[in-house]
């Protein structure tokens, strides 16, 4: 196989430019430490926002360090969760009050679980069927299904995976609760989020949404669409760092019926007055369960600046064009059949990535990296490339395609 | 009133300078950062270690900010909850591969008693009696309680509080599991470890301890004694900041048929070969949940630095020696009748701090907190003081004394 040619290269390139010119968002790069390589793993763990050495240099040295205990109060750790929960709710559509950031998804899924399920069969009560049932996308990321598979268990429920474009036909009767991805972890496709959710509610069902591959790469809209409950994580496109905590929407009219298994003091009415019995906090913080983890949350708080301003339509426009090009990028430099995009054409049905199916993927993604072009794997034989429209260009873009085809080429390394 | 008279004052002024100067541990004072306020609420969040800012700027700047994904191998995050774990294993007297660091307390409590109860079920599989019921001790801290409710909902038992002193008595063939406090978070009262365990396993049951308040102020024993589970936070005596990771301590003789109600991801035999059925790891990883935690995590590592050389035993030897020294200053120089403590003063009994009921115990700790010596109120009328004894030192808790008797001798504020 040849390298791309000289003149398609050029041209791209020379768009690349003129798209990178014209793009609104390009002063948000400077808001990123950044430095030579591509980076689109984005979708796994966010570059560095700026603000935050200094910013968390100050949690500690100062709120830990100088004002220790006090700082509960006076630097506002305690009333964190449901604070950042409002600033992570405004990028996924969700009024104040309904958001808790917080814990791991996963942990967050067994609360939006176990909550959906005694919410549908509250309402259900007095019916001839019961509902005992848990729909799972069945391309899930896997977490969300071992967890669902817990939650069916300790619930009585049966749990039944379901292709996610099957969902909305698959939800019954007997469907407590439907959880589906957002965004598919692996091929990048983008489920129909007010479609499966309208259908859950035509069922008497709840839908929950995982929103870790979609929150801060598109409009989620979950007020507007109706969602009941959703979780997602933060480290992604949000950029909370490693591990940062994630997140629980309770829609506010689920609130006084959501009864968590994870019924922790952060959670309780009146958490300091240590009584032996549990009474629910009203609205969002019911979501929370103990001592919330202030280090990474504030971390998070401080990477969420980048967002002021920002609106998740431009977001969603950038993401979109930065996919197109590069699938078009990848199209003009790669010859035909080295690879086959298994992220859908249509915008629709497309989140943020690219995943690109691809023989001895493993292999040649060490190069990639090698080369200065970060994605990541996954098994078996996928390349997956996020977009993150705040410091990802078209410049970045299309140097990635093209050291890709050079790898597939088995050309030389040559970090362009 | 009077304040104590100068004659009490400086010869207990002088003993303390002499305990200071022949205390094994007082260099470690330089490890931490201090200033001119005793600080006696380590019991509820540590004082900052001085070698975490640097290292947290180093896992934000260098770790996440420059190798980015590449880190989860390369900087060792993801194996980060059981290497720490491990390291909060040496303080608690469990070997290595039964500790992991991850979650809250609360979500630990959870994943403890769940786990607990299917093990204790699964022993007496075929007896004629079930085992069914949680015990707990009455005086819990409350989110042990608001989690145990959840567990026994969730698995069809019961729970019924009981004393502490008469847990021991108390198990009996239908108790699956007893949760208990090895330190009264309310009190200081340290509870019968080593018997309640014995009586436990006598009646076929398990036991959970929570470790909140015991774990780096005192020897634990859990191998030694044979516990089956515990908990713990560590952002109290461990200094792990505020809201750090907790640990999960699974003995190795139950984690083949410890049963998680939370098989996240990272508890997957093959986490990254992202199959749809849950496979759990085997080991003490059987525990974790989702993504941990790292910059909190991370921060309490280099926390746990203070303790290379330290021995458990010296921490328990200053611990009483400070304990007996403050409520002989508090005897001394406050009038008798003025308080009561509630910290019992058997050694045997007695864990790290003192608890002194005090009619308005809220304005007394305002006002001690304004003079520079802080502590917590705990409703409705319970003076904490915490001793750490890393960083407590004799002189600190002579001045915290004297300060408490001119405080309630309603004498011009002065911070000595």
């Amino acid at each position: 196989m040849s390298e791309p040619n000289a003149s398609a290269t050029a041209s791209l390139a020379e768009e690349a430019a003129k798209l990178d010119a014209a793009d609104e968002l390009s002063a948000k790069r400077a808001d990123f430490i950044l430095d030579d390589t591509v980076y689109l793993d984005g979708n796994s763990l966010g570059a560095l926002p700026a603000a935050v050495p200094a910013r968390l240099a100050d949690v500690v040295a100062r709120e830990w360090g100088r004002l220790r205990i006090r700082s509960w109060g006076e630097s506002g750790w305690w009333t964190a969760p449901e604070r950042i929960g409002d600033r992570v709710g405004r990028l996924v559509g969700a009024a104040p009050g309904q958001v808790v950031v917080g814990d791991s998804t996963s942990v967050n899924v067994f609360k939006a679980l176990v909550g959906a399920i005694r919410i549908a069969q509250g309402q259900s009560a007095g019916r001839d069927v019961a509902r005992d049932e848990i729909l799972v996308d069945e391309s899930t990321f896997p977490t969300d299904g071992y967890i669902a598979e817990s939650a069916a268990r300790m619930t009585g429920c049966a749990l039944r995976p379901v292709p996610a474009a099957e969902m909305a036909a698959a939800v019954g009767p007997r469907t407590a609760v439907a959880l589906v991805n957002h965004v598919d972890y692996r091929t990048g496709r983008l489920h129909d989020l007010p479609g499966i959710t309208a259908a859950g509610h035509a069922a008497g069902a709840l839908v929950v949404w995982d929103l870790c591959h979609s929150a801060g790469a598109l409009p989620v809209g979950l007020d507007e669409h109706g969602v009941d409950l959703a979780v997602g994580c933060t480290y992604k496109y949000l950029n909370g760092g490693p591990g940062s905590p994630a997140y629980l929407y309770v829609a506010r009219e689920h609130q006084p019926r959501f009864d968590s298994p994870l019924p922790g003091w952060n959670s309780h009415a009146d958490p300091f007055g240590m009584a032996p019995a549990y009474v629910p906090a009203d609205g969002a913080l019911r979501g929370r369960v103990g001592t919330p983890d202030i280090l990474s949350m504030l971390a998070l708080e401080a990477a969420l600046d980048v967002w002021d301003g920002v609106s998740t339509a431009a977001v969603r426009a950038k993401s979109l064009a930065l996919t197109d090009f590069f699938l078009r990028c990848v199209g003009a430099y790669v010859p035909a059949g080295r690879v086959e995009s298994l992220t859908p054409a249509a915008h629709g049905e497309r989140g943020s990535q690219v995943a690109l199916r691809c023989a001895d993927a493993g292999e040649v993604m060490a190069e990639l990296i090698r080369r200065g072009v970060v994605g990541d794997f996954r098994h078996p034989d996928v390349l997956r490339f996020g977009f993150t429209p705040l410091y990802t260009g078209f410049a970045d873009t299309e140097r990635a395609a093209r050291v890709l085809a050079a790898v597939l080429a088995g050309a030389p390394g040559e970090v362009a």
